[in-house]
């Protein structure tokens, strides 16, 4: 009896033992399961003050995870793996993390630098570029492991760094006035290019969805450096030098940017600097054709996926408000008032929606392109820079 | 003594069961776990004979799972859920089959006509459109329960149904010349607008990648019919009437394709009907600018997501060569051989490679679109159709 009772109540310990054994095993299985999700129609929405991030559902609208310890994000941008499973996430003080968005954990951090501005993919997907400031350079990483490959100081502060076909980075020297286009093809042993005057202070670029050119802002004159990546050869062309003639240019509170500009079929619609005005380029001749009159000083132009639509925001004091622009007469068709600090904005990727993050309400409010309505408002801390992992496909993002 | 040892008999029996039961419960999970992953690098690749599909991996360039069950697959097309999770698969016997891409599972399916030509997404994602040939017509879905929401008949086989921004779709009537815009914002009941009289025999069409303009194909006349989708009271405009005038038209083996067409800066690079050419339209003016001669009769004609090559493929006698054309000069830069009846290209979403499939060799030939090298070789059964994940997140695919 008592043998059998023994092993009865060996038994019973062993199931038990079994079941807890089973549910632990399997308990990251479950994490992980419920997680088991496409990732197409998802976002980072970076808190700036509080060094933390948003996952975020575009098709739901809802807030997926909040992932913190990423440092200094008061300057922050982010790009996304090939597979879109991972984001990089670079931070005002150096740091780059991956972040692995299904599961809403950092997987590695590295501090590569004192002062950051921002990043880029490889064509491949297999490379971290990371653009800093102090000390100046352009540094490569390994994407799965952030291995560090090359270190490419620049004796300046470097902005507008961005992929382009070809296995290509290209990037522009606030300081020196310089546009360097990098062959990545052997990660550890870049081909440079430089092209040197293109223009006083290089303060951001863009690249056309295309990466066909590579356009520079100036900040300490004005116009334009324009190169043409298929005719390196032609060397780098200043466009607009006389843009804003004889108007009187305000203080700048804020840089304006250039990523994510209004290119349409015809057109290029940029922020002038230092005006209240947006100017229209002819993409054929790069003249300006036309400049329009803006309610503040345009930080972000941003055109709508199907290029019908411009939408700006602004500078301090009209940082509360985003203009819509029809690219077909250059009209404003619409002005909204998101509220307190309109900081970024980004539209899903077939531009049915657009997010807007307003930082000083604490809220991401997303709105219907066509009606104009507001479809849903999220809560977020300080809520800066909005970025969707269709980013994942386009070139320069 | 017995009741104990039938006590432990039966303690034995539920600790199996126990064990069973749990292993059976979790083994579901444990597949869907080892999915875990994104969906940005994803593709179907369609096997024709077999009424199968692949699902592949553009990263590491591998299948992931084969899923039978699809009918007859002998002209299918493919979208996909904007999570990219699901994929929607156009079957010839009127098949829609939606799968579920991560398990590799088929999750419904309807035969929803007898004779299907292909279908789209609409702009939001929650729509399913399909266009039939018999009985001619489109029928709309639920994307999530494939709930048939409404049914348009046309009387008439129907081509070329794509979407567009602002929640519509546009298609072509074979039989009666027309294009119809429908506004799908209440699928239950979508507003048609009908364009008669845009020529005969329209065979098959695009949208351009920012939704602006639809072009169809004429096969019973020369020519093209256009519509400006952002001024669509200016109704259809023919161009290209003439083209070819005076050259030999030869017998078609196989119709020529205009989705995913070489649209660059300043061109569009499409297949003429009939003859060894491949037409340039200038965007602006809409006339032909220029001819190429090319191996055989394209089929598709489509261009690297840069727009610098267009890669072509042909109809017998001449499917087993695909032609690089570059767009600066659209000089033929390179003649490949993947082997016997390429039927299918695409590009990955940045364009460093081209997935082909080779028909007749039972294989998917990957190159590398730089150095034209080939960088892999998977077996396929009778492939035809590939269909990456980024299509998600473009207007019109």
């Amino acid at each position: 009896m008592s043998t059998n009772l023994l092993f009865t109540s060996d038994l019973k310990q062993f199931l038990l033992n079994t079941v807890i054994f089973l549910s632990l095993s399997f308990f990251p299985l479950f994490n992980q399961a419920t997680e088991l999700r496409g990732t197409g129609d998802l976002g980072v929405v970076v808190e700036r003050a509080t060094g933390s991030i948003l996952i975020v559902d575009t098709t739901t609208r809802t807030r997926l995870s909040k992932v913190e310890g990423f440092g200094d994000l008061s300057h922050a941008s982010v790009v996304f793996s090939r597979d879109q499973r991972y984001a990089y996430v670079f931070g005002r003080d150096g740091g780059l993390t991956k972040v692995d968005i299904l599961l809403g954990t950092i997987v590695n951090r590295v501090i590569q630098a004192g002062n950051s501005i921002g990043g880029a993919i490889s064509q491949d997907g297999q490379l971290i570029a990371v653009s800093n400031y102090t000390p100046g350079g352009v540094k490569l990483f390994a994407a799965d492991s952030l291995e560090l490959l090359a270190d490419l100081p620049t004796n300046s502060k470097v902005v507008g760094l961005v992929d382009a076909p070809g296995q290509r980075l290209v990037f522009s020297l606030f300081d020196t006035g310089e546009i360097w286009v990098a062959d990545v093809h052997n990660p550890r042993q870049p081909e440079i290019k430089k092209f040197t005057n293109v223009g006083k202070q290089p303060y951001d670029a863009l690249i056309f969805p295309n990466g066909r050119y590579y356009l520079a802002g100036l900040f300490g004159e004005k116009g334009f450096a324009l190169l043409n990546l298929w005719q390196l050869e032609a060397g780098v062309k200043r466009i607009l030098p006389d843009y804003g003639k004889g108007e009187e240019t305000l203080p700048v509170y804020k840089m304006p940017h250039l990523e994510g500009c209004g290119i349409t079929d015809d057109h290029l619609l940029v922020p002038a600097v230092g005006q209240h005005t947006v100017l229209v380029i002819d993409r054929h001749t790069w003249q300006q054709v036309k400049s329009i009159p803006v309610h503040g000083q345009p930080v972000f132009v941003m055109a709508r996926p199907d290029g019908r639509q411009v939408w700006v925001n602004f500078a301090l004091p009209d940082n509360d408000t985003v203009q819509v622009i029809d690219t077909t007469d250059f009209s404003i068709i619409k002005t909204l008032t998101p509220g307190k600090a309109v900081l970024h904005l980004e539209f899903t990727p077939r531009g049915e929606a657009v997010w807007v993050s307003v930082r000083d309400e604490d809220r991401l409010v997303v709105y219907n392109t066509e009606t104009f309505e507001s479809i849903a408002t999220l809560p977020a801390d300080k809520p800066s820079g909005i970025f969707f992992t269709a980013r994942a496909h386009k070139i320069g993002q």
